[in-house]
């Protein structure tokens, strides 16, 4: 049997992840800090633990005697994830529940990295290729993180597979990221301002990220991954595209806020380590997932105006 | 006032750094797991904590009140430090013992870092210029450590340097490292074996490293400095040295033990930064080290034959 323990399972990528674990056969756990949402109570065994507590990784773990582990939890607070010293927190807590999950034998493990670890003067982003050279303390600590996990676990002899995150968006994103409040704007009826937006970005939709890194545990590989689509779309498109699948393209007001001072012209990640090596694609085009996310809203708005 | 708490005190770099650091006008607290020695209880306030406990950098800072760090405690089991999983440890109790220390108002920290880093295929290691390319536990500890500090130091508000250790050697080095277990060997009458020991290193005697630490914390320069001699010099020299300075050639056999794989040929730091911008240089010459060293553990092995 495998079983998985995931942390973060209460959180965007986690809560999508249970059911994807499980239909690739794992025997799911999750640890969290407070008991699940009801909705989320039957996808896997909760086990209640704070892994910021110096005893919360050996409660988890002597619980759900996980022979794998997916770890997802982090500090998310959108916009002071960046800076915040939560940072510093989790790295700790991270590399603790590494030690404690390689000490009870535990085989294969996948954390959650950042495509902020790479240097973002480079436009396309390879694993093992692109220079990291993180600009904030959310990229710094991931990137520290991963290097320490990664030579600990060669010799420790377990398996490990850093997946690194791009652009995301879908059902329970913080309502202050860019397609979840272009999203509700629109729906609601309001103007929603974005900058020029010809930047270049990769999106993936949640449930899909969350879904590759199930597939990413249930592989043998090892090492950095990006998870992501390989595809770059410029962002002033996804907004357009919104508008489209509102209905309320008179509601935009692209180009009414200024750019973000350095914010690189192109990131988009190199796929073919998921695409290739694990053989994982995407579920949802990104018309596709962004009509389910509008869906999505839409029936959040209705249930709680 | 400057009041320093440093770590590691007891171990083989810090007990010569306390002196160095009272020289240089600090306050002087130090934390250690056991009470001091006699012949260091003088030269520190002394605090008696466990930085692996989850409360002991708490403890050690409220009691030190400290506007400086210096951060030498790691694990440094002779040969086993390369690769034991409590690099890991290190690496979580050093993130909270920063935090701990940054929290309390702490204005500047000085960590050891270490060669060990770099990437070994260069000869010449140059501080933000030659790539880090860790090949052990230890040095990927480090190197993620510093990752996370620097990151975290720069948004916290407070200055950090990062001095990295070369080859050292001297008073109450491990008996078992190259320079003591050869110094060991002669006076004791035994045959010493050594490889052909054609490999150039950066030797610098541990009371001016001490001093070069303590000599950058009085600075206000930050990021990573080389601590070391900026000269190289082939292994075997040393060893022939020890041969003259102890009168006992005859019982060198260099040459008897094979390499060590992937050994590389030279690792020499480049110095101008500790030079030119700490403004420091060593005291002691590679012989007058030597030669103090040879003294010292000749007494050594008087006192304890």
């Amino acid at each position: 049997v495998t079983r998985v323990l995931v942390t973060g399972g209460t959180g965007f990528i986690g809560r999508q992840a249970l059911a994807a674990l499980a239909e690739r056969g794992f025997e799911v756990h999750a640890v969290a800090r407070r008991e699940p949402p009801a909705e989320l109570a039957s996808l896997a065994a909760w086990h209640q633990f704070d892994l910021l507590d110096p005893e919360g990784a050996e409660g988890a773990v002597a619980a759900a005697e996980p022979t794998h582990l997916l770890h997802l939890a982090w500090f998310a607070e959108h916009g002071a994830f960046w800076t915040s010293p939560e940072n510093v927190r989790w790295v700790e807590a991270s590399l603790r529940l590494l030690r404690v999950f390689a000490g009870s034998g535990g085989r294969r493990a996948v954390m959650a990295g950042t495509c902020a670890e790479y240097d973002w003067s480079f436009g396309t982003l390879v694993e093992e290729e692109t220079p990291l050279r993180p600009a904030t303390l959310y990229g710094a600590a991931k990137r520290g993180l991963h290097e320490v996990a990664r030579a600990y676990a060669a010799g420790a002899g377990f398996d490990l597979a850093w997946g690194r995150v791009f652009f995301l968006y879908g059902p329970h994103e913080d309502a202050g990221r860019l397609v979840s409040s272009v999203i509700g704007s629109l729906l609601r009826g309001e103007e929603a301002r974005t900058s020029e937006g010809t930047q270049v970005r990769d999106f993936l939709h949640v449930a899909d990220v969350a879904d590759a890194f199930a597939a990413l545990l249930a592989s043998d590989v090892t090492g950095a991954v990006n998870v992501a689509s390989g595809d770059g779309i410029e962002i002033r498109k996804v907004v357009q595209r919104i508008g489209e699948l509102t209905g309320r393209e008179d509601l935009l007001s692209i180009g009414a806020l200024p750019a973000r001072d350095g914010d690189p012209p192109q990131l988009v990640a190199d796929v073919r380590r998921l695409r290739d090596e694990v053989g994982w694609r995407p579920h949802f085009s990104l018309d596709q997932g962004l009509r389910e996310a509008v869906d999505w809203w839409r029936g959040e708005l209705a249930r709680r105006p």
